[in-house]
């Protein structure tokens, strides 16, 4: 597979980026991100990180210490934890609890962002489904399911419905969510998708072909939009099975596209 | 710069090794080991990784804790310290107390060896400037310099005049020595030339261009190689004012290439 990949030059001068994942095999953001250094003529690469969660403070602390590394990634599941090993953190990781992307700034300190709402905000919108006076379900609160609940009330979603089965952690999301947009957050141990425009996976089931479905795609209403958060493999079952179904679906990719630009701006890059 | 170099196609199952050095642009080993990689069809990528003596331990622990990184090399000034970072250690480091690798092993325990040496003499033989039965003088009795030495002795050397200004360091050098091969290594603060056949720089000096001289080429005797352990720049103004007088000199450069093989091998590459 490797011939088919973008290739990147790397010397004593090139700077370093890491996603930091467990597993993360499955990790998309080196295939589009180098090719970006490329186009950009940045003398930069990112290259994947595998963390176990019990080993996560120690390689993030290791990595802080790097002359040459400039921002670190993080997947499922460092996202929450990679929020509190930061010295300071923007709006979305404040209300989220959880951060995508850390950066070193000119004094040495750390400051975390979470990309992943807005960038799933940004490819939804751009797939032409627009969630503004849109009811959304959202199934799975965990780091990336925070971040997109927090940006599609910010993209004015009119109705949200948030499930996941550790009530603890929902009904935190939702106060913290309330507190921004006060009464537009509905929340559930089961998914909830009755008269949904959109329906989300924000879990991390699909990653495995074993694993079950997030949710049953029969159960969405019709021309209701399924979208998914999963990137590799491309075409879920989740997917395969809605499509069959006559559902719009909206793969996990464009949330990764969704976030080249914030990237870039993120990190000062080109 | 960054067009000229090889090229490396990173994904998510790619396998990471890094070197640490401070600095660390001047390194080669990026451009030396990918291509190889490349070659062997290996989904692996060597990164710089600038770490400044205070950060390695912790450093060190977060890149031991990743996953998917297979081994570290290590270059000025981090090989003596690196030595003590791993469970286990070869020949060389034990008579050398340095490392420049250091590998995962099968349990998840960390291994050491020093390939400094036995490069830089198997690239001088293949140069034609075999130490065997020769007077060599070293420079410096760093991490470098006590592997030149150890490889230089083990090559069959027949006199071997090691300096260094840091007397105590020397003379542990010089003990380690004498115990695998007594009496054929002499110490001193200052550098000694007289009926040298080959001297060697094994000290920094050179990676600047303000850096004074390790020694005194003029001092070298009429016909004696004199050889650098810099990389880069490739033509120090030592190899320049040597070749100037008349001597043939020997690249850094050949010291990696001459390692090449002995990392396939100690990693099992290919």
């Amino acid at each position: 597979m490797t011939g088919t990949l973008p290739a990147v030059p790397i010397s004593g001068t090139t700077r370093l980026y890491v996603v930091l994942g467990d597993p993360v095999a499955q990790v998309q953001s080196p295939a589009l991100l180098n090719p970006i250094f490329a186009k950009l003529d940045l003398d930069a690469v990112l290259v994947p990180v595998h963390a176990k969660p019990e080993c996560l403070e120690q390689v993030v602390a290791g990595l802080q210490c790097i002359g040459n590394l400039d921002g670190i990634f993080a997947t499922v599941p460092h996202k929450a934890a990679l929020a509190g090993l930061a010295d300071r953190a923007g709006r979305m990781v404040e209300i989220t609890g959880s951060a995508n992307a850390l950066r070193r700034e000119a004094d040495g300190s750390w400051y975390a962002e979470n990309f992943d709402g807005t960038g799933f905000v940004a490819g939804l919108t751009e797939a032409g489904h627009d969630p503004k006076a849109r009811r959304v379900a959202l199934v799975g609160a965990g780091g990336a399911g925070s971040a997109i609940a927090a940006a599609l009330l910010a993209a004015g979603a009119d109705e949200l419905s948030v499930c996941d089965p550790d009530t603890a952690k929902l009904n935190r999301l939702r106060s913290r969510l309330d507190a921004h947009w006060p009464g537009r957050t509905h929340t559930s141990a089961e998914p909830h998708l009755d008269g949904a425009d959109i329906v989300v996976n924000a879990t991390p089931l699909g990653l495995a072909p074993e694993d079950p479905l997030p949710f049953r795609p029969a159960r969405v209403p019709a021309g209701g939009v399924v979208a998914d958060i999963i990137m590799k493999p491309r075409e879920t079952r989740l997917l395969r099975e809605a499509a069959a179904l006559g559902h719009p679906v909206h793969h996990g990719i464009h949330m990764l596209g969704g976030q080249l630009d914030s990237y870039r701006d993120f990190f000062g890059l080109g």
